[in-house]
């Protein structure tokens, strides 16, 4: 059964935008990715700092080439984690319907 | 822009399968909406009695043709509702990248 991924990067106050530019880099590329079957980022208009995501992988194999790929590498560690504040994520299973 | 739903729907112990099957009927239909451009339920394996979800709408109207719906009132509100001991959900704003 497909993973999901359910992640919230908080950004340190005033570093939104280097989030978001990392994000207008990774986004296509991990949905460029044969085994990724959706990512989206979600906001609380509200609460600019904190990004939320949903992603959904075919498998395990493909969860860890999202982590291994050269876009995670350059924009989400490189690019984006030095502006968070806070990072966490849990794995769900998606239920066939 | 699109808003995403996050929700969780936590069964009475033993009504596990009553909500599965509310589900099979409404799932289907939900992505059917012209609106529904996403209804994902997923899981931790570990806590069968909480059914996540991801959706996503076009708008607010297509939300609220979405809670207004035959299949929302017959499956979510007249079959799974009373085998819920619990039901939570937010509103997010998808970010375009």
């Amino acid at each position: 059964m497909a993973i999901a991924i359910s992640a919230t990067w908080t950004a340190h106050p005033g570093k939104e935008d280097v989030v978001r530019d990392a994000l207008a880099k990774l986004v296509p590329a991990a949905r460029a990715e044969p085994g990724c079957q959706a990512y989206v980022v979600h906001q609380d208009p509200e609460r600019p700092t904190v990004f939320r995501f949903f992603e959904i992988y075919d498998d395990e194999d493909a969860l860890k080439a999202h982590g291994d790929s050269p876009h995670f590498a350059k924009y989400a560690v490189g690019q984006a984690a030095p502006a968070l504040a806070d990072r966490s994520h849990e794995f769900t299973t998606v239920l066939d319907f």
